[in-house]
Formats: structure tokens, C-alpha cells, sequence
């Protein structure tokens, strides 16, 4: 079999076959299939597209480049929740407690940060103390015990992944949604769990910039999943606005703390109790109604919370944060912006908030790129609030003043104002199961 | 400029500006620009496409890459011609003999053959003694005295034409109407003459398979060929049937010789005499009519053959074989087939007598490799003759018997008998000034 016949079928739009895709993927992942021929094939996908099956074939076979993890050994159900990234998205940090909390297992393995989406593992190492870097071992005994962990992705994990994403970042071969699709899947199946469940997020602060492609891209997933034997649902949800009030990376931990202390409520709360109700649905704990009741429960009565707390302290954080808010960190200079009118906020960009964030350090723009776990913006306003002449806006954190004022502008320029308040838009788009 | 991003616009089918292409082609030619990134634009073009301004703009960056020839010293108007590769195809070894007899000079500088398209360069190379790799001052001087002048492509002219078409050749991005002009009219460009006249194939034998991929070819090539300064013409011509009698090197050779001699009339012949006849048109020796009746008395007089003999000489070739054609190379081996039955011949498909030629050893399927240049076929009845029972239809040439029937066998599937003629294909089907 010849790499050049599997590019030219690609180009031609002739289906590639499971073996033809094992073969490409093995012998890139070894290093015999060149990074030259490597990056005209997935220009090719770019352009041409692949099929379901091709894709499933390819997830597949990124899968089984390295180290499979096995979770059948653990005595509860596992489910694995991913998001496609967005502004502001903690909602990992509210719903892996919850699902644990009512006897689920989130086992859960994260990448950092690249540009203005930030990465879970960069949210959870902004608390003092909190290691991402632990031995399969010790995230199997944590996710025993606890029912949640979150750890940084392992180089023994989909290799041909690793080796892949590089080629794409630096070919632009990455808007692909079968590339998109194989790179995530891959990963999740590579872990092992159960069921998965995807929040693919659409607009202006997500990869995905209308709900008709976020519903391509999770439809192919899910069947993706389905394909290798999972139960895999996904929620297409709204990422027009920031999600919650706070976009950084302790900042977002600390309103993650406060909304399972029960002292928030909004969208971003309801985005969380709807994965964790579903993830309960995937498991068996009941139909979505008591499901539903059953994650409101956790939360409200505080059994999330402790488990967040456990969590912390196995992974040798400072649990402490969860009643000292002050103890996690800010950046030195805050400065606060107030409405220059009165009306009422109609649209926040959440793409210019994510680069206004990036722009105060609280992002990378390159791999191995320190970031400011302090910086970021708190909203204390949203889409559908009213504005008040004079009144608090939105909070920047950053090292300098520099920084913060470049960002306000950058954020103010991104909040509309208007006479009357817009159209509500529907939080949750559509459900592909 | 990051190349990142002029990927991501060939990709997206945002047009490049002239110097982004530049700045492309020169970072590649120095090597700046890594395969890797080079083979994804390639993909990308081929995929997308390129408009005529990024088309033109590619072929003079690849000109610019190496040394440019200045004819302007030589003291007539010199006119190229160049075929985009058939079976059978000569007609080099007939029309610059022509032309120059009538005063015009014929700059010749020409590629290997790889695959079944055989290259003008094996074909003189078949003639005993002669030598294709001469500095460019002895070229200069041959095509001052003789008037033509057949070298071999010098590593000096284009080298981003080399770079890119060794990459497109192991990532299966040969087949793209944009690249297949700027890498055969950048060598035009380079090699300097006032006139181009393209002789762009179609049809089974051909690269491009219909008149239609030819006539947007040609039109493509005219049109980047102007675009530089030049005059430019092409031609698109019928390439079903192998052209002439003989496919092979040294056969080649004899069945021009034969021509030149008068010996030989049909539709090779006729599509010499034409192109002729539009060269001289181009360095304005008068108009069709009266250029048409000046190269065919250049070939009746035997001032054509005149002049064949003469750059053989010059070339350190030994002239009298145009006298003893059994001074020409012959594979010992040599097999006739006989016509199984009665009829007329509706079609030989000249793909398949390509191939069998190949199989034979009259072509490369790899750089450097030897050639045999005595293999080949020769054709006793062309399409439209009828066949007879008994009577020879072809006779193969090769160095072993099982080579030989392996050949006659492909040769003879290729051919067609029916009981009535079929419809003449035209020879010309379009000029495009």
C-alpha cells in the first residue's frame, strides 16, 4: 500500500478503508509516513472531507497509537464529559463534584490552554497547591475514592494525536470538522470511560460559529462514539456571550466555588445542573426529570461542594480556597468600568472578551507559555441586565495598568448597550443523542 | 508574512497577492519554508484552485528562482514549442528542423521522460554519439549557426520548478491545471524565447483526458504566457491513437528521419507541418497560408532534413544514421502480430501502447533509470486502415521474447477491429491566440 495512493484517493473523494487509515496513521505516529506527505493528506480532508466511517476509522486508529487506559476495574460507572471550549467555561469544575456526588465516576483527562479558550487544567492549577501531573495509579485510586479527578493529558495517551495537532497547528489544516472530531474522540476513547457526553458550543466565542456546524460536528461525534461502542450524547449550547460572570483562570474557579456554595444562580448554573442531570441519565440513575432532581440535590445540599473539596486535597491543593476566596489569586491591579448610559446590555462579544483575557495574560499564544493564574475579567452585568449610568460594568485583573486598560477598552468596545433589552437566546440549542 | 496564513487563504480561496506568492516560492527555494508547509498549499491549490493572476504570478516567482536566459543577442526571432506530453509524439524532431530551415530559431531545452510520455531529450539521445548536456554558449552558437538546438534542462534554470514538482510528485498533487502551467511555463519563461507555441494533448494518451481540460489548460497557459510578455499560441490536439507509426526512442527517431525525407505523409505529418507553419506565423514570416507552403517546401526541398543532420553533427552525433537507419538502435527481439481478422480499425488506445512501451523499457518509471533505447513499437496499420487477416498489424521491439509478447499482448487488447470504419477524430480541435 502506497501513502501516495491514499492521498490521491482522499483528493479524488474515494473512501479510504479501515486498513488503508490504520496503515497512514501507524506509520505517521512511527515516523515512516513524512510529515510532507502527512500535511497534503489532511489538507486533502480539509478540502474534500472525509465520511463517517473514515472518520471513525481514524479516531479509531489515533486510539490505538499508544496507551489505553482500562477503568472496568472500578466498581461504578465512569462518564467523561468534554467541551469544545468557550469563554468563561467552567462548568467541569461544577459538574464532575455533582456527578460524584450522586455515585458517578469523572474521570477526567485535560489539555492546557492554547489561545483564548482556556484549558480545565490551567483553572484547576490556579489554586495553590493543585498537581495535574499524577501516575495513572493514583488518578484511578483518587477517582475511586473521590469520584472525580482532573488530570493533564499524558504523552503515553494517542501519540499520533500529539504528532498530528503540531503538523495541523502549523499547516492551517486545524478547521476540519472530521479532524476536529477524530483529535477529541480519540482522546476520550483513549480514556476509557463509559459514556461520554459533549457540550459542543456554537457562536461568537466557540470554534464553531453556527449552531448548524456545532449540529454536524456533534452529530459525527456521538457517532463516532457510538462507533467504538460508547454511549455518547451532546448538548449543542450557546457561546454568543461569556459563560458566568468570570473569564480567567482562578477567577472562573472561584465562581465555580460560589455557585456550588449555592450563592449563584443564571446560565451558567442551569448549563451545569443540564450536563450533570444528563451524565446521571447515561449512567442509569434515573430519567432526566430525576436526574435532574437528583443533581439539584447535590448542589444545593452541599455534597458537590465536599466533593470538589476532597478532590482538591488528593491532588494536593489547598481546600481551604472553597471558604477563603481570598486565598487563591488576583492580579495586582484591578480596574473597574462603569456604564457610560443607561439601557440595557443587549450582546457581550465573548470571542474580543477570550482575547481581551489573552491580552492580560490570563491565555497562551504559544505551548509551555507561563500564564497569569490572576488575570481576567468579572462581569457584574450579563447579556439581558440593565445598565445603570455610572455603575460597575466589569472588573479587569491584571499585572499592570497597562494591561488592564488596553483590556477594558477591548471589553467595552464589546458590550452593546441598547434601549430595550434583546431576545433571550435559547441556552440549550439542541440535544443529539 | 507568516506562510501559515497564505495556506489558510489558498485554502479559504482568498487570492494571494503576487508578492505573497514570491515571498512563498522564494522561502521554499531556499529552503526556509519546509516541505511539510509547502505540500499542504500544494494540496490546497490542487483542492481549491488558483485565479490566472495567482497562476501567472506563480510561474515568473518559479522563473525568477534560477538563472534566466537572454537570447536577445542571437540575430533572428527564436520561437519555442512545446507538447504537454503524448504517445508517438516527434513532432519536436520534425518542426525544428523546419523552422529553422526557414530562418527562425529554435530554442530547445527539454526534461527526461518519466512514465510512458516519452522526453524529446531520450529520443535525440537515442542517435548515436549525440550529446544533450551542453553549456549554455555552445548552445547559443549551434542555434546561431543551425538555427535549433535541443539541451537538456540545466539544474541552474528554475530550481523552484524542480523542488516543487519532486514534492508534488510524492504527495499526489501533479494533477492541478494551475501548477501543471507554471511548471512547464516557467521553463519557457526561463529559457527566454520571443514565441511559445504549446501543442496542449487530449485524450487517452494524454494528460489531460478531454478536449474541454485542455482548451481551460491551454487558454490558462496563453494567457500566463502573454501575461510575462511573450507571444504565445497553443494548439489542442487529438492524442486518442498513438501519433505516427512508431512509439520509442530511437524508432521515434527513424519514423522523424523518414518524414523529413519525404518518405511518410498522415496525420503526424500534418500536425508537423502545422505547428510549423504557426511558428513561422509567430516570428512573422508571413500568414497561415503562406507560412504553411514555406514549411512544406522546406520539407520537400530537403532543407529540413538539411538541418536535422547538421545540429546532429554540431551535437557530436553521428548524421549519416539519417542515411542508414540500421546505424539506429534496435532491441534484439522482434515480434510481429498478425491481424486475427478482417476489418477496419476503430481505435488504438494510446495510454495502453504507452504502457506496454514502458513495460518494454522505452521509459523510466523512476528517475536515472536506464532506458533501452531500441525498444518500442512500430504500427503497420493506423486507425481508420483496414485490417486483413493474416497481415501484420504492429511489431514490438525489446530486449527479451517475454517482454516482447508480454507487450504484444497489451498492444493487441488496445486495439480495436469492427466491421465498419469510425468517424475521423479531428486532428487540430482548437488554436488558442
Amino acid at each position: 500500500m502506497q501513502i501516495y495512493d491514499l492521498i490521491q484517493k482522499t483528493r479524488r473523494l474515494t473512501p479510504l478503508t479501515e486498513r488503508e487509515i490504520q496503515t497512514l496513521v501507524e506509520g505517521f505516529t512511527r515516523g515512516e509516513v513524512p510529515d510532507y506527505m502527512m500535511s497534503a493528506w489532511l489538507m486533502a480532508v480539509c478540502c474534500q472531507g472525509l465520511t463517517t466511517a473514515e472518520t471513525a476509522a481514524l479516531t479509531q486508529a489515533m486510539r490505538d497509537s499508544g496507551e489505553c487506559l482500562d477503568l472496568s476495574s472500578l466498581g461504578a460507572p465512569t462518564v467523561d464529559k468534554h467541551s469544545t471550549g468557550g469563554i468563561g467555561d467552567k462548568t467541569t469544575i461544577i459538574v464532575a463534584p455533582i456527578v460524584a456526588a450522586c455515585g458517578g465516576l469523572v474521570p477526567k483527562m485535560s489539555g492546557r490552554g492554547l489561545g483564548y479558550t482556556g484549558g480545565t487544567i490551567d483553572k484547576f492549577q490556579s489554586i495553590p497547591g493543585f498537581t495535574v501531573d499524577l501516575p495513572h495509579k493514583a488518578f484511578m485510586r483518587i477517582l475511586e475514592e473521590i469520584g472525580c479527578c482532573v488530570i493533564a493529558q499524558s504523552g503515553d495517551l494517542t501519540p499520533a494525536d500529539k504528532k498530528m495537532y503540531a503538523l495541523r497547528n502549523l499547516t492551517a489544516t486545524v478547521e476540519s470538522i472530521p479532524l476536529i472530531c477524530s483529535s477529541i474522540m480519540c482522546k476520550k476513547l483513549a480514556l476509557g470511560a463509559d459514556c461520554i457526553l459533549l457540550d459542543v458550543k456554537y457562536g461568537s466565542g466557540a470554534f464553531m460559529k453556527t449552531s448548524d456546524e456545532a449540529a454536524v460536528l456533534a452529530d459525527l461525534m456521538v457517532d463516532v462514539g457510538k462507533q467504538a461502542g460508547r454511549n455518547c450524547r451532546a448538548l449543542i449550547t450557546d457561546m454568543n456571550a461569556p459563560l458566568g460572570a468570570c473569564v480567567g483562570n482562578g477567577l472562573e474557579v472561584e465562581e465555580a466555588i460560589r455557585i456550588l456554595r449555592g450563592e449563584v444562580h443564571g446560565r451558567l448554573t442551569e448549563l451545569a445542573l443540564s450536563l450533570a442531570a444528563q451524565m446521571l441519565v447515561m449512567i442509569g440513575k434515573g430519567d432526566i426529570v430525576e436526574c435532574r432532581q437528583i443533581a439539584e440535590d447535590a448542589l444545593t445540599s452541599g455534597r458537590a461542594l465536599e466533593r470538589l473539596e476532597a478532590m482538591i486535597t488528593a491532588q494536593g491543593g489547598d481546600a481551604s480556597v472553597t471558604e477563603d476566596l481570598s486565598k487563591m489569586p488576583h492580579s495586582p491591579v484591578q480596574l473597574t468600568v462603569r456604564s457610560p448610559e443607561n439601557g440595557y446590555i443587549t450582546s457581550i462579544q465573548s470571542e474580543e472578551v477570550g482575547l481581551a483575557s489573552l491580552g492580560l495574560g490570563a491565555g497562551r499564544t504559544a505551548a509551555h507559555q507561563e500564564i497569569d493564574p490572576g488575570a481576567g475579567v468579572v462581569f457584574s452585568r450579563s447579556v439581558g441586565d440593565e445598565a445603570v449610568k455610572g455603575e460597575p460594568l466589569f472588573t479587569v485583573y491584571g499585572r499592570t495598568e497597562e494591561l488592564c486598560e488596553t483590556a477594558a477598552k477591548r471589553i467595552m468596545d464589546a458590550i452593546t448597550i441598547e434601549e430595550t433589552p434583546a431576545e433571550p437566546v435559547k441556552l440549550i440549542y439542541k440535544i443529539v443523542e
